[in-house]
């Protein structure tokens, strides 16, 4: 019996599941993230979601013999020996686990949670944004995941930052007249008849700047409008450049792609698959909620359970039942 | 007797000045940046300069009967009676003085120290920038200014922020190899042997974002590098762009530019006086080291003094005396 956790920016889910590849109870909960959140932050989210997911199981905490915990910034697998990794110790013991664990790659996690494939291609766009080629299971080469002060190009960051920077051109005159204006404006609570720009100025500035990012659904809502169309259109062709700089040529597919960009997003998702079909991309084209589905099939790997198409049908399908237990 | 302060990002002036524009003295001390560096760091470099220029001017502090105080984020004139306004009042104190003072626009106070001419433009490109249309002597309107993470289009951070974003896409595959990276990382001290890209992430996100700015030199140090000029020359039509938002039909020029930008990068002064004049611009295109200059002027005209070309004469000479007090 494992244990896999996937550790989101802004929810945790964890998922106890057995070696054939049974998941047999799910727990969920908040931000777990280290780099947004804080160590707390993940000591208190992965005791919650794995102490759920125990108990939603009927099983044993002794009974867990082993965790994979997917986590942004985590490029690579590490061992669970380095003081950095005492809050996740933490929060498996809060739960009542002692197991060994080890620290994923969240873009792999994602990556396997859309297929069973060993080599392809996994782009992310939420908060923020990367690539990666996966050779073998395991990832090959990585782009951009640089963060929003650096890169994350075409995140929704960049996109809320973009947004926010059209507004204030347009209410101090440097730049075109554009519908987000009213939308920022009242989304942020702003009356347009009073110092509109000194208020939105004091806004933004009295937040943390990756809050922008809140900001970037409004790109997608603002009609026909030729700033915000160029904002989305960028978006896209960024994306679709960082996942181009992955590209090798001996491996054509498939894309699992993921993050709140791409999946809520349709335009952007078609533009990124259509860039990534021309380049020469093939297979098929997925997109998945969370990465707990590949963080289950990471846990079962590490522990040298072969998990090919039959046990990723298992993982997904019993997942499924666990998420929406009327429609089994 | 007045005094007039110029409290800058990076240093803060005063001068005595006498209603005949007689500079008398001059002071100056660090950083009295609200905004960079705190209230503290106001009262502290205000104090300073205030009480030096007083010293060398061999006047006694009770002589002083009004004070100007140019400030960045100030953008127009206001009274001394407010709360935010503790810091100068504390500071002026340290120095002895305890006479009204008024709070001035720092771009105005630039411009001020340009021209005596009521009407004209002034653009500032250092670690921020902006552009005003001045008229009778005031601002009429204000361009950009909005910030690091919003505008200060053509900045210092702007660039420099470019700066880091081309070395780390040259790093991570997603852009064109460039001069730039081996410029960065020697002025970081990274060995680019050693993880340059995770160091260089590592690095930014260690300091403050508007630490970019200290970058941007190196934009203009790359030789023909093109990812480089492309950098300049987006600086150049950002800054061109700004001015040009605040052009009035009516309103030819001068112009007067200060910054370290506009300062110390010729190419970027030049491309923007070409554009200034080819959409019309006309009259002097001058470039000041800093705003004291101009403070003084206003020092005097809040005072009810003219400050005519002659008057803006003696300033500028009395001040040069002071600053280079062998070459008189």
């Amino acid at each position: 019996m494992l244990v896999a956790v996937d550790a989101g920016g802004s929810s945790t889910r964890a998922v106890v599941v057995d070696d054939t590849g049974a998941c047999l109870g799910l727990g969920t909960a908040g931000s777990g993230n280290p780099i947004s959140g804080g160590p707390e932050s993940v000591v208190l989210a992965l005791g919650a979601a794995v102490r759920q997911a125990i108990v939603s199981a009927e099983v044993e905490p002794g009974e867990i013999r082993g965790a994979a915990i997917a986590m942004a910034g985590s490029k690579s697998v590490r061992s669970d020996d380095g003081p950095e990794h005492a809050p996740i110790t933490a929060g498996l013991a809060a739960a009542g686990v002692h197991a060994p664990f080890l620290v994923e790659s969240d873009i792999l996690a994602m990556y396997c949670a859309g297929t069973s494939d060993p080599d392809g291609y996994g782009l992310v766009a939420g908060t923020g944004a990367a690539a990666i080629r996966v050779r073998g299971g395991e990832v090959e080469a990585t782009s951009d995941g640089t963060g929003w002060l650096l890169g994350d190009e075409g995140s929704g960051f960049w996109i809320g930052h973009r947004v926010a920077q059209a507004v204030v051109a347009d209410l101090d005159g440097r730049g075109p007249s554009t519908t987000l204006t009213p939308l920022v404006l009242a989304q942020l609570g702003i009356d347009s008849d009073e110092r509109p720009l000194a208020r939105l100025v004091e806004a933004v500035y009295a937040d943390l700047p990756v809050r922008l990012a809140r900001l970037a659904p409004l790109a997608f809502t603002a009609g026909d409008d030729p700033t915000a169309a160029a904002i989305v259109a960028a978006a896209s062709e960024a994306l679709a450049h960082t996942l181009d700089s992955v590209r090798g040529a001996d491996v054509e597919g498939p894309l699992v792609m993921g993050g709140s960009v791409l999946l809520h997003q349709q335009a952007v998702a078609s533009a990124v698959e259509t860039a990534f079909r021309r380049r020469g991309g093939a297979g098929p084209v997925v997109r998945v909620a969370d990465g707990v589905a590949g963080a289950a099939t990471l846990a079962l790997r590490r522990r040298g359970v072969t998990v090919d198409r039959a046990v990723f049908d298992r993982i997904a399908g019993s997942l499924a039942a666990l998420r929406h237990p009327g429609s089994g």
